[in-house]
């Protein structure tokens, strides 16, 4: 694990190892949106993304940089959502075996898709403790290497390809805003828009519920958040010390939403773009729904970061 | 009403005329997709189109086309689907009135659609004869224009433009499918095959319970259909007798599908693209899911005709 805050030349050598792996993602704009919200919106689409998340940028960057004696052993980490997915296909287009740690009440769809990519599964019983314990084991008995879903260099500087992409297409954004759960993406898009976009700043969104990187980044102290209570499943985890010192660094505010607010901008985003996203990628649009960001008459770009949700239980529905 | 079948030419000058009204729609391939449906798949998203529809790109060109003398009066249809949204929106654009005759028992949600954009409403009974009367006041009381929702060659040139778009980035493609209800799009498209890429064979995708164009293709007979009983609610017209001539000289193929194949391919549009796509548009990959076309291996285009549903009210929820 690469324990440097990553720099604006890793995410572009990033972006040019990864290009082959995965989707270029579209930038979508909606103008009834932008009526509502009154600001003109950019939205970089990951959801489009493979495994329907950014996450695959991240760890395809991380299984790529492996030496072939590494690789060869494979790679492993402890999750039940998109990273999972995400390590599980960067392994295999790298022909090499992936072992996934996974809480065995884990939804049955998402054990499909890590088993569909190829990747042998252990179960464990759903507590952090018992993941950490089951990966270790994983480890020792086969070698294989972990790659964190977000406190790691290289996975920082994958996630962070997705802005460059949205800053190449969308020019002149005076705001860029992607969620915080564990804060590998927000590291990423705010160190690409400090190295390719200075003038552009940079707001992580995140919920009330779980708003370990607000109290941390207002405090200046690490703090994460012991029980955190919100439907956007992909922003429980509280941020690592890697991510915690590049966010810091390179993010100019994070703001924090209700869950009211993150139901009501997925229902919009649905309804008026057609497009499929998961509560955590709603989080961005429901800070400007909330008027958490003052973005008037502004040109805001927002990452959308993932679609991961089932379509037959919506909360909206 | 211009009655003759457009050109390629006609097409291509349509395509310059509304592109700045329209979104130029990402194409997007699903690797799983591909894998399930044995074949290379490149999708059309006009889902993402303005209104969520492609019916967009004809209102457009028809409107557009209007001398300023015929314009100042407004343009008028009835419909209570796609076509009204878009003569709206298109009419708006221009600084025009339209005139929108509406079944009163349409979706409150369409109601407002149309509203929104600036239409006049016109509410009458649901049925046919009512619509057209209403359509037939409103005329006679504005002078307004009437545009057909599908069988005007104004119309059908500006619904050739997506098909357009489509070859000029997925090339060398063996196949095109486009579902088949007025025929407005199905028309459009395969005029616009045969002038770019004659080798590229068309196909239209029907329900079985709305099969009027796949009889009429067969019989050379236009048959309309006069109880169609399908979940794909935008393709429950019939062709006219425009569509009808242009399918005849210019599609390869017409076939049907069950319901529960267009409920199975809606749900796996938006399970692994992660967009949100009407029963209509699920008709043409609902033909490869039954296996009625013979695409193994092949590069296939799909025109993904609009995404204009309740996500609340999903047949797979």
């Amino acid at each position: 694990m690469k324990m440097t805050i990553p720099t604006i030349d890793d995410i572009r050598r990033a972006h040019e190892r990864i290009e082959p792996f995965i989707h270029r993602t579209p930038v979508l704009t909606c103008r009834s949106l932008d009526d509502l919200l009154g600001a003109r919106l950019f939205f970089k689409c990951e959801n489009l993304q493979k495994v329907g998340a950014f996450k695959m940028r991240g760890a395809t960057n991380a299984v790529e940089l492996l030496t072939d004696a590494e690789a060869v052993r494979g790679v492993a980490t402890h999750s039940s959502g998109n990273h999972a997915q995400a390590l599980a296909l960067a392994a295999r287009n790298r022909g090499v075996p992936a072992y996934i740690v996974m809480p065995d009440n884990s939804p049955e769809i998402k054990k499909a898709a890590v088993a569909g990519y190829g990747a042998a599964i252990t179960y464990c019983r759903p507590t952090l403790a018992a993941r950490e314990e089951g990966l270790r084991e994983v480890v020792a008995r086969t070698g294989a290497h972990f790659v964190h879903p977000y406190n790691d260099a290289r996975v920082i500087a994958g996630q962070g390809t997705a802005a460059v992409e949205l800053l190449e297409e969308a020019e002149d954004l005076d705001l860029v805003l992607a969620p915080v759960g564990g804060g590998g993406l927000l590291s990423g898009t705010a160190i690409a828009c400090r190295g390719l976009a200075p003038h552009t700043r940079v707001i992580g969104c995140e919920p009330a519920g779980a708003d370990d990187a607000y109290r941390s980044f207002h405090s200046g102290t690490l703090t994460p958040v012991g029980n955190p209570t919100t439907i956007a499943d992909g922003l429980r985890t509280s941020l690592g010390e890697l991510t915690f010192a590049a966010i810091r660094r390179n993010v100019d505010e994070i703001v924090t939403v209700s869950e009211e607010a993150i139901v009501a901008a997925m229902r919009l985003v649905w309804e008026r773009m057609k497009i499929v996203i998961e509560p955590s990628a709603a989080v961005p649009p429901a800070a400007l729904w909330e008027k958490k960001i003052e973005a008037h008459g502004l040109r805001v770009g927002i990452i959308l970061s993932g679609g991961n949700v089932d379509p037959a239980r919506l909360p909206f529905a």
